[in-house]
């Protein structure tokens, strides 16, 4: 019941110029390169992916199911020059994949095109019908879910790099999306925010089901429990993700919630005390297995010190997913729940 | 941006047989007698609201300018001998307003027939379009929130009996709707748990936007911070109503969430612990003003001691709306803000 999007992909990216605007397709080239089979450029485009280019009818005859819009939406207007892509890529046989502010369904003749050639307009935003209310029944397996101090502190890039870490090393484990890159990236997931509210829970116990007791689902987080809008999403895929661990996700050197100067970071320990408290209600054994800490404005140095500070306060190992890897984290959920 | 609704009303009752399944119309009745001309029902009906037996066209000569839907709704479907009813209250002028479970839509020419006489078939569960991400900024003007230990336990009961009071002592007071019968009896509301999740603390702060500093917006809760399902829209509406004052609402003997008998209800300290750690984000001073039971169940005896040990455990007052009314709470209110 999840939302799936069909495999492998052709990338869009229209000519947009700056690389800070193609996150998500960066992302789909970076965390899964077996699933790219091209990339469609435009003139003018100031970013490359370093894959194959090809049109629309060349990556079709060479296997590609989905065109994936792979830039930030830019208000909810298509440019009008991107278009004639949108049909050649219907007119190929390939769905098209979009996300926020996309606005597909208002292209003239866009969907009539899709219908025609049996294709899907695929708004990854929208959640699946039907979506139960959540029970709190527990479910086998385990689940490890991202929280944050904030937004965009890379809750997303920590749970797929322990997820990649826990596969290399033969663990059973998968990654869990629950907002639109990560479910571009992961072929299916959950749009979370976009459910409503009395089926967000239920919607959190959709996408991780039973499993083997050996398996792990390793879950994108949502918003903060700090955040003053977006803590309700936060607290419903708690909830219905029953996590028997978390990590903290953080930005260093942040103080305020992003666009939210009056509401301040909390500091980890808090955010460590408020999740149990909060987190207990579906899994009474949720405990914090680490920290997760992007650094990415610190020298080496500042960085060294800054984990080992976080490591003592905590009594966690404390990493930077790019800088140091998330070994440390896997060690320790190892070590927790061997 | 509420949701809202003309009054006066004609309330429908079709033949429902059991007032148990009347508690819409009860309600509304009840609390917003002014708001009621009349009542239709049908041959068999089992429920009598005291009040003046109108047709549509009498209604609406009378003034009304509604037709409340006032029974539960039976599946999803209309029984097809009431269907005539709702065809002769468009034609009348009226509106046609229901809730949960309504299919008036898939009533075959209600729509085009609404239409072509100017009125609205309104379903109260779907929400303003437009609602704002939650800001948390502060608004002036007080507010007081319900929260339960579970659903179901005197949350709407006890806000509606607080305004009352509140507005019979010269007090400045409005309540303030969330769910759909508060709605129809307040005429204006959100209906909270159908909003998507990222926009329910934002639909929260339209519901009770700026006001007078002595005014009080009395809001309806909904949920339990302690319900595995519905958590999350309880935190959103008390992030977004940023109360200063809270009611903790219980229903006497209940010891596991209903249908969920795997999660037991919690202590009221407990509830009032959580509830303070999880709503200071938007308002720091944020403070239980007093515990409302639904003892019905009891006896005088039984009540009295059951209070008083509520009250002694809490240091708070402790009342059953219905056999003590709600006057301590509203007391200790007075002497808290003034």
């Amino acid at each position: 019941m999840q939302v799936e999007i069909k495999a492998p992909y052709l990338l869009f990216l229209g000519d947009e110029p700056e690389r800070s605007h193609a996150k998500t397709a960066i992302g789909i080239a970076h965390w899964r390169p077996e699933s790219c089979i091209a990339q469609l450029r435009l003139p003018g485009s100031g970013v490359d992916l370093g894959l194959p280019e090809m049109t629309p009818a060349e990556a079709a005859g060479a296997g590609a199911k989905s065109l994936i819009w792979g830039v930030a939406g830019v208000g909810g207007k298509v440019p009008g020059h991107w278009v004639p892509s949108l049909f050649e890529a219907v007119e190929a046989g390939l769905d098209i994949v979009a996300g926020t502010h996309s606005s597909l369904r208002i292209i003239p003749g866009l969907a009539d095109a899709a219908e025609k050639a049996g294709v899907s307009l695929i708004d990854i935003r929208k959640p699946p019908a039907g979506l139960p209310v959540g029970t709190g029944v527990k479910r086998s397996g385990r689940r490890l879910l991202m929280v944050g101090t904030d937004c965009v502190v890379g809750k997303k890039y920590t749970a797929l790099a322990v997820a990649k870490e826990m596969v290399d090393r033969g663990m059973n484990a998968e990654f869990r999306a629950t907002g639109q890159t990560g479910i571009m990236i992961a072929g299916a997931g959950m749009p979370i925010d976009a459910v409503v509210s009395d089926f967000v829970s239920g919607a959190a116990e959709v996408l991780s089901p039973d499993a083997d007791d050996d398996h792990w689902d390793v879950i994108e987080g949502q918003g903060s429990l700090y955040h003053p809008g977006y803590a309700a999403v936060t607290l419903g895929l708690m909830h219905g993700s029953q996590p028997d661990g978390f990590v903290v996700c953080h930005q260093a050197g942040r103080t305020a919630i992003d666009a939210f100067p009056e509401f301040p970071i909390p500091t980890i320990p808090e955010l460590i005390e408020l999740t149990i408290a909060t987190g207990k209600l579906t899994n009474p054994a949720i405990r914090c297995v680490g920290v997760s800490i992007n650094t990415s404005k610190m020298s080496v140095k500042e960085r060294t010190d800054y984990l080992a500070g976080i490591a003592a306060e905590t009594g966690l190992p404390s990493v930077d997913p790019v800088a140091t890897g998330v070994g440390p984290l896997v060690d320790h959920i190892v070590d927790i729940f061997k």
